[in-house]
């Protein structure tokens, strides 16, 4: 809090002193904040296991949420294509935002393809070490073209959408993420592991 | 929450049923969640008065968050100017990401000059009604000048800044805002204020 030259300085003091941070909201709410950034194919489960573990550890009490293309594309983001300057700068206002959630105390879940490792590692850089949990969802590529739930795969086939992850433009596999899970297998094994990832880490706790 | 093809109907089923919205974080909560709009001229003390009501919420407990220049002009909005449409498209993304903290169950204060009313009202226009509470720190131009706490009305006297606000660019001030307080007086009374209309709305209440 920045002083105006109106207050009286013991106002100041007895309100800078309470000022509300990271630290005292943590405290609050009696657990740290982190970012779960969820990255893989299209196709591969990457929004699915982050809204279950999102459903899973608010069921916990916890303050979480999660950004993805259905909350980000539309808003924050519609300004951008998908030329590589734009998946760049999509890729960054998504760290920073998540950036800010995490300073708000919140356990923010990202779940986007995210093929860049260049792109990555900025918003990992962006935060502290330990705040950022990379999880690649590493369902295979031929697993998530069968799936295809939004018929991507099958446009990109045809030539109807243009350098399209996986198929005309390369997704750069983690090579060192805190969680690699096969999203292949059944979700609720999927979520296990998150859950049981986090618990190792003391960044949640079960009563 | 999406399904995928390789999740069991029944998992599906019980985990959309349970999907985290708005409303099951205001009721696990126990408070609503806003956006608090601060807006007024430079050393209207905007930013003093919007940490100084975040303490406040903070110490009932509730979730809250300051988006201001410090967090947000560096991060997500750093590679902004000052020119129109910078500054329009800066107000944009504000408006943006205090939706996705409203939609996170969030009171969000943001204080920034956000001079024109087209660029209030299009952020107001993106929540619902109820949602959007603006704030006109109405200190007036002399006063602003004099506390000058930055030392750019100085700049902006001598030409080294253009187009600044209440100098060389026009403030819009709010023709009909939730709440106009006199920043000239003192801070515990503006907070004051500010607390008394949000218990009025029935958006905090004192336990």
């Amino acid at each position: 809090m920045t002083s105006s030259p109106t207050d009286s300085k013991a106002t100041n003091i007895v309100w800078h002193e309470a000022a509300v941070d990271r630290d005292s909201r943590a405290s609050q709410r009696g657990h740290r904040s982190a970012i779960l950034w969820f990255t893989g194919l299209s196709g591969a489960g990457k929004s699915t296991l982050a809204n279950a573990v999102n459903v899973e550890l608010f069921q916990w009490g916890l303050a979480t949420y999660v950004l993805d293309g259905d909350n980000v594309r539309h808003g924050l983001c519609c300004d951008l294509g998908f030329s590589d300057a734009d998946r760049e700068e999509n890729i960054r206002r998504i760290g920073e935002v998540a950036k800010l959630f995490l300073d708000a105390g919140v356990i923010t879940l990202t779940a986007f393809v995210s093929p860049f490792r260049a792109d990555r590692d900025r918003a990992r850089a962006l935060v502290g070490s330990g705040d950022f949990i990379e999880i690649h969802c590493a369902a295979g590529l031929e697993i998530c073209e069968q799936r295809d739930p939004k018929g991507l795969y099958a446009k990109a086939r045809a030539g109807v959408i243009k350098e399209f992850t996986g198929i005309s433009s390369p997704y750069e596999a983690p090579e060192s993420p805190e969680l690699r899970i096969d999203t292949s297998g059944r979700l609720e094994d999927n979520v296990a592991e998150v859950i049981s990832y986090l618990e190792g880490q003391g960044l949640i706790a079960a009563d």
